[in-house]
């Protein structure tokens, strides 16, 4: 299947120059869906991973349905102020000025294997600090699976550590 | 399977008074996210559902698994300026104020019948504009479908002209 069929071109989205990649038209198309997620569990089957992450909001799409589909437990990164528990934080740089992601302090155990899940990899900020999250409270990262890569926006130097794994490649805007 | 017991009860969140019921407890919990997701498609399996949709976040990561089991497709109603193509929108009412919601006017094709999912019924102000949503863009709404339902905030009276299933019940705060 080729997935790029699947994925809406936007022009200049969010702002002017952008192409931005619509997923929505992909988890509408349900043979499309299931080629995502199937393929994702196949190539993590082989893998000890003890927990799959997912981060606000499209991560939620693919990595709840790829933790059900594996039996894996299913934790979630989010914005600032949305989850109730103890949390942990990680500030990143944005274009002008910063962001911040929170994870629940028990989201994973002490030397758990994580599989980080997201839509998109552009320029690898949001992933880079989950990735920092994720180990300051104890994780290990076995890898980062993405729909979606961006290369010419070169995220993979930010996660150069880590495995990392993509569906579709965009090597220009 | 209790339920109750995978949920985390958080006092005074988000503000002092309020009982937060905390759903990530139970998706770390692989066998009751299991369970939920299972119990949704058996509920529905009989019924005609040609679209599965899910509420920003939390109702993407139930309803986007319940999506995958299924093989239905999956479309997202969002909050406001996160959709990149063409949208529609509802206006509803908050204690202060008014939110929004929007939706891709192709999220569902006219006479499509639509199963809502979220994670938790409270009020009923959000899953009332979800529905209002779907309908102006021509689906028709099949059922709703929670986890949770706070029912002493009457949510149900919102919905009732509509199909309302929930698996955990609250009757007190």
């Amino acid at each position: 299947m080729d997935l790029k069929d699947k994925i809406r071109d936007i022009q200049d989205f969010p702002k002017e120059g952008i192409v931005f990649r619509d997923i929505t038209t992909l988890i509408q198309d349900p043979e499309a869906f299931q080629y995502v997620v199937d393929n994702f569990k196949n190539e993590f089957s082989g893998s000890e991973i003890d927990v799959i992450v997912g981060v606000e909001s499209r991560g939620f799409i693919f990595g709840a349905a790829l933790a059900y589909a594996m039996k894996i437990p299913f934790a979630i990164v989010r914005k600032p102020g949305k989850l109730p528990s103890t949390i942990v934080y990680e500030e990143y740089e944005l274009e002008y000025g910063t962001d911040r992601l929170e994870v629940h302090d028990d989201a994973v155990k002490e030397g758990d294997k994580v599989l980080i899940v997201d839509d998109l990899l552009a320029t690898g900020g949001t992933s880079r600090a989950t990735a920092n999250l994720i180990e300051k409270i104890g994780g290990e990262i076995a890898a980062f699976a993405f729909v979606i890569e961006l290369s010419f926006l070169k995220g993979r130097e930010k996660l150069k550590d880590y495995k990392l794994y993509s569906l579709v490649d965009y090597k220009s805007d």
